[in-house]
């Protein structure tokens, strides 16, 4: 395979869908929404995405059977209130530079096939400390729609995200501007230490405002009581430590 | 040289041949037993593939002449019983990320051109300690041929090979499900640390029940015996150093 | 997007003008002289290059809007004395090493088509040390006007860049001999350790002595003297440290 | 530049000549001698090569002109006893793995387009220790002419080289048997850490002999009395240190 292939699995019809992007990152919060909206709503899958770009690998299912690593790009229609959706997941972004630039572009192909309305990107913003109720942060590249994306929960203080937004996320938005494609980004505060459902489930509630939708947490919710045992526990283990309690570090171990 | 460059050696008629894929992976497991095979059956080399994607690298021959490093293809007709048999070994997996898609791309061409049946990728499966008595793990890419590939001695345990098969062995099963080309992945567990002819062995046995092949494995087991020397002459070190024995850790030289 | 991509703004009427490069580089030197000019003579930006060979980045705006990072060119006509100006500014040089060759290529071509007749490229020296009062020097592609460029204000010393110009700085002056451009490096003399607004300034007192400029230079003034107060508190923390005041070393953190 | 680059300069007549490669690399051994020989013979420089492969950097002569980096190719016709002469030089060897295949390609061309008998590459060959008398080991992509190799000073112990030739003096010898272009690679013995002028005058002996040509060596033996002063010194402060005398690491500074 020299070229990044698309397959599409059948066809499905689309009105005014808007495109959600849940792609791996810091706290896997994009991909943790993503993934329960597609479960929750019941999307089918109608294309997958192949690549080059993307780490030499196929990942093992519970049976044995393989599964090459890929994007995939799921769809659902709306419930009357809430619109059309194309969802995309994946396992890996791209591992090259120009890679990522490629498939930016044609996740962006995609949303114009399918006249998309409107992307919504996902991913954490890293804090860098543990937080206990995670803000949403927004960037977008459409001016005029700031306010709105303020009513939906998200925020945005001068001087945040300084060291700008890297990878599909941001990227997303950025050669979107150039094709005239509106597109948010919302970012779940998360320490950047552990995968975070309990920033992904901000997120979800900012974006199902977005969305006119209501979904079901408690999925989202299960994930986060586990993961709080396990802060609870490194926590205690830390107190137990002669010199005191000492802060998280970008050294200590990145649990997944 | 700019492209992957693929050489023919004359023509060989092969009926419905299998194709046994041996690249330099952990343990060296699936190159001992490729190249075991090839001696053993006499094989003759009909391609190889020269490519920008391997080190800018040149071996040196005993006798001072040299040989650029390449993936070579052997062939030998079965004996009645066995299979005819496509042998893919080599002196090194793609050094670029592209290039191991661009690779296994090529190698699942050969296969096509051949009418294979089927390929097995051999490997090995790093479990960070010594083994004793190595298993066989297999992974596919068809569900239906599972109870057939357990029948040859080789296993499966749910949450085995959470991190997925990384290079060619992985990823022509990965790429070859695209194509509908059916494809096992046999591992020999293995410490990691060292070239293990024992777990080679180990998927041999596999092998030749799946090839329906009885093969002289003599050198292997010498080859064996050496290295269980080694470790045994290790293990004596460890017990003389005052602080007791110490367990192998990633740290340890990679012996090859 | 899998290609450089360079957009146009509207048309500008320039008469032989003059080409300006300050890209990031070490004390941010040539962007702070080239942003500065962009500022004092109100240029208006005629083209961005977008391209693969950035990091797949935006930045973000005040208000939350994105910036697809990129390289912007910047155009400005003479004031009788001073000739046309066109400045290329950016948020980053290529990240791969074919891509500093092409994006290189392309802002030549831009010289090119505006029929520039010389290229001024910015950049800093390191030394390694604090220096109080730091030198210019010059580099050419052209021995003939080595004369007048020292005119200006710019030094070499043989034995000086032993190590040569790395990045598009150097490589404008290389490639731009292969087609007959003439171009002249001017690089301050800098620590290496902190933005340097003070070598900013020492490089614009040349540039301005070259296009025959009068710029005013508060602004870079300012800066310096925050920098400035920024290497007093090093210092004084330093002289408080038990094994007296220590030299600036490579291993200090860089304060962008 | 998206594309390696060649520039000609004139023609030159040359009646089967033979190619000799010296290009940076361990001890700088090549680049000495094919930089020597240049410089006795007054060779004329008639080729240079620009390629995004190599760093994107220019050089800066001793008058503050630069020079894009880049390989040359010189030549000279012979004295009626030793052979006309294509010489390769240059100032870095490809930065990426497909550049050093792309490279070695360019300069088979050259030797086709000049229909050169055969080439000579030089190198040299790490034994991480100082050596007094330094032997020159040879490798060839032909087995008929290794006596012929032999009798000019070089050899060869099974076993020598066991981790292959990297780069183009080993990459020209395996992509020209593809081409049936005859290739011998000579090797000084070399610590590793140091210039190693004193191996050069060795690797040059030898090629002496098989181009039968006479050269002046008192410049490199110049250098070489300069690098054994450097020796000199340095063992003497490893004397003076109290724990005694201890051996050159590959972890002490490279002094070129």
């Amino acid at each position: 395979m020299n070229e990044t292939t698309v397959v599409e699995y059948g066809e499905k019809a689309l009105s005014e869908p808007i495109m959600v992007v849940g792609l791996p990152g810091i706290g896997l919060i994009g991909k943790l929404v993503a993934e329960h909206i597609i479960s929750e709503l019941k999307a089918e899958k109608i294309m997958e995405i192949f690549s080059p770009s993307f780490p030499p690998q196929v990942n093992v299912n519970p049976d044995g059977t393989i599964k090459l690593v890929s994007n995939e790009i799921y769809a659902c229609n709306g419930n009357g209130q809430s619109p059309d959706l194309l969802i995309l997941v994946g396992d890996f972004q791209s591992v090259t530079n120009e890679g990522h630039y490629e498939l930016a572009g044609i996740y962006l192909d995609v949303a114009e096939k399918f006249k998309a309305k409107r992307i919504y990107t996902l991913g954490g913003y890293g804090t860098g400390k543990l937080i206990d109720v995670p803000h949403v942060l927004y960037a977008t590249n459409k001016a005029d729609i700031i306010e709105e994306v303020k009513s939906y929960g998200a925020i945005f203080n001068e001087g945040e995200l300084s060291g700008g937004i890297i990878g599909a996320s941001g990227l997303i938005l950025g050669l979107g501007e150039l094709r005239g494609i509106e597109a948010v980004c919302f970012m779940g505060e998360t320490s950047g230490y552990l995968v975070d459902p309990k920033s992904a489930q901000a997120v979800l509630t900012v974006l199902s405002k977005a969305l006119n939708l209501t979904i079901d947490m408690k999925e989202l919710e299960a994930r986060a009581q586990e993961i709080e045992k396990i802060i609870t526990k490194i926590k205690e283990l830390e107190q137990q430590q002669p010199p005191g309690p000492k802060e998280f570090t970008a050294e200590d171990k990145y649990i997944v």
